[in-house]
């Protein structure tokens, strides 16, 4: 039977080996939840970018700029990685290339993999249905906050452990601590995930708003996945 | 007031800044276990070394040799780092140099720090009760497993945490996970621990009984400290 592992953070990355297993990046607040926004909204492709000038020479090609550092848009691009920037606009077709604190960086650490997908709570039912159904080792890797643990990342992939438990085997010491921490939280996602020190770092945002939609649980029924450089469905 | 933060294994110190803090080393499984049965059995020194030989060496000066390595007592060692080694043993007066695959490390990594303590449940209220007093940062430096994450290690985290949640400021995302992993877990300690891959790992070494005893909480009113190279009491 094929495994399931957690990567509480990129630090610990060196003490596991990706290849031929099915990674999914999860950085919960904000990149992979909005990546999902996007996608529901039309987009039709995101490229993830290291740095925000890649960004803005896509934008000459057609390319919508998203570039976010510390939580906040940068100046000059039309688009950070709020949810709210991808919800309810015309995105129809549109290409996006993306650069973020620490999510887009998760991707590109993750070449190594035989497939790396987007995993948000939005997509949570999506990416466990579409795992087990690969029956590949599978590695939850949390994008955290500047190489530091974080909770909802954390929690996610206990969410995601909890949904492959009957079909993985889960014997990684991270694994079983994030599916005991949903375990307390589930009942009150938001409530539990504001009390952690990169929420109380977002309320200093003034961006509690967000929190609250990236915890709505398997709204969108999609995959993002890389293909080449790119994020498709 | 002071802050609380808890590293979860070797390879996230690179985001801590020990200097000026209080470092408490945690390696449940066993070694700093193991060290508090020794003083309290009598032995007036440990030497934290990196290597074998070295304890070899010292061995000619009149040390006590112990040396593990992968869960094991080396060969022509006179002690591992089984609890069990340094139980019920006429220890008075001897000094010990030690050799362990995560613990010993982890003392010497820290060596920024102002102040380097022993932690494991069996002197846990004395660790908490002697950083109430100092008032100053402190941080729970768990030795994980090869640089993973352990659950035994951030349960003690947890607990030390929340023996002190009163007197130090806990924002830190490791810690608040380490706290609610220890509240779940605290009922029925060592039947939480056995479920993990270490102990999994242990029980296959043939050495549950040294989880139960290293499970135990606060019978040693001791608080061992780095005092120059060695530890001492």
């Amino acid at each position: 039977m094929a495994n399931f592992e957690t990567i509480l953070t990129p630090a610990l990355l060196p003490q596991y080996d990706l290849k031929g297993k099915t990674v999914v990046v999860i950085d919960i607040l904000r990149a992979t939840s909005s990546i999902c926004v996007g996608f529901n909204s039309g987009v039709t492709l995101f490229r993830p970018v290291a740095h925000p000038e890649q960004a803005l020479v896509l934008e000459e090609d057609g390319f919508i700029a998203a570039a976010e550092r510390n939580g906040q848009k940068l100046e000059g691009f039309s688009m950070g990685n709020s949810p709210f920037d991808y919800l309810n606009t015309d995105l129809n077709g549109k290409q996006v290339a993306i650069t973020t604190t620490n999510g887009t960086r998760c991707l590109h650490l993750s070449y190594e993999a035989a497939e790396i997908l987007i995993g948000s709570f939005l997509n949570l039912q999506a990416v466990a249905d579409y795992c087990k159904k690969q029956n590949r080792d599978v590695i939850a890797f949390c994008a955290g906050w500047k190489d530091k643990f974080n909770l909802e990342d954390t929690l996610f992939a206990g969410a995601l452990a909890q949904l492959l438990q009957n079909d993985l085997v889960i014997e990684c010491d991270s694994t079983l601590a994030a599916m005991d921490l949903f375990d307390k939280a589930k009942t009150d996602l938001s409530g539990y995930i504001k009390k952690a020190s990169h929420a109380q770092r977002f309320e200093r945002l003034g961006i509690e708003k967000d929190i609250d939609f990236c915890m709505q649980q398997s709204i969108y029924n999609i995959v993002p996945r890389i293909v080449g450089e790119d994020l498709k469905l």
